[in-house]
């Protein structure tokens, strides 16, 4: 059902139709016409026909969607109905936030443990996940064939240990470190988060003419 | 400078440019062509010349940007030359990790003080933001004027919060509670933080077709 060369504006965004096909599921939508997802999503019914081309297409013109299927071949596009291994460097307040509150079983992975240089911490156990010493951390990733590393280390760490994750075979780094990172390695992916990017477009809306 | 109807993508794009063209600015780069940005960028120069049109357009052509005056305008344009006001709601780790480490100056914002219902750190001050109690917050978004508010909040209080906080006249909500929010009054801007869509897009990019 992948394709190549699919624009990072339609990667971008297949989540967000699992967010609202998700929704429609749970709350007992059978069906849906792309006009009345497009209205829902901002979007219009033409470009949700287009991103779909992308993978193949899927519904049939006139009868609108089966959301019960639909959310299931988006979940198979982004790869959320496998199971991928991930870890967390870096216990401060947003580490401690994602290990705490956020659905990584629903994004399709599994949180293994989490590195602190730390020692008043390592050894704890948050929400089931160990805090583990950073010196176990090479042979842990390695051992286990760890996919993703999520950084919320100090700015300053973000480059070096980047590098090093990928020199571990990690294929994918989730940033929280405010830095715009890329690795020399061309097949690992850098997903960074920009807070300030959603902040900025908050500020846009808000501000006078 | 502002015109109307301006897509979303067009919009979300502005905060991505200024943060490029920052950083070429604090490396001392003064001219840039469409091109070379773009290539930067992941974009085209035809959509970098197409983006800056819905404000007017910046630059002549094959004379390239000056960086300086191009940063100028885009922080303008996203309205971070001026100050806003922001209160943070709910001080748990994620909104001690914004106080801490988030940048509000560069995107435009004054945070003025966060609030919680936790009696034990009301009266703490982070960061040289004080945290107060929340039956202040009402008086207090009344008499600062204050423009955004930050949600922190356990998602079992995001909906009513938010409706509370439109009442109150705050303009823009950012939201972290990983609910989707909508409020009733169509003047109130919600700018929703989606974890979850950035660690699916790199769900994606890492998984085997």
């Amino acid at each position: 059902m992948r394709k190549e060369n699919v624009s990072m504006a339609v990667i971008r965004r297949m989540p967000k139709y699992y967010r609202y096909l998700d929704e429609l599921y749970q709350n007992g939508i059978q069906k849906i016409s792309s006009r009345a997802l497009a209205e829902q999503m901002g979007l219009t019914a033409s470009q949700i026909r287009q991103d779909f081309n992308c993978f193949g297409g899927f519904g049939q013109q006139g009868y609108g969607y089966n959301v019960d299927t639909l959310r299931e071949q988006v979940a198979s596009i982004i790869g959320i109905d496998r199971t991928h291994s991930a870890v967390i460097l870096g216990v401060g307040n947003i580490g401690r936030a994602l290990i705490r509150n956020f659905n990584f079983v629903q994004c399709g992975f599994q949180l293994l443990a989490a590195f602190d240089t730390d020692t008043s911490i390592v050894g704890d156990v948050i929400h089931q996940i160990p805090v583990l010493p950073v010196d176990e951390m090479d042979a842990f990733i390695r051992e286990n064939k760890v996919e993703v590393a999520i950084l919320t280390i100090p700015a300053a760490f973000a480059k070096a240990t980047a590098e090093r994750l990928s020199d571990l075979g990690v294929k994918g780094i989730w940033n929280f470190t405010n830095v715009e990172l890329q690795v020399k390695n061309p097949s690992v992916t850098v997903e960074n988060v920009h807070f300030s990017d959603s902040m900025m477009t908050l500020c846009y809306q808000i501000s006078e003419d």
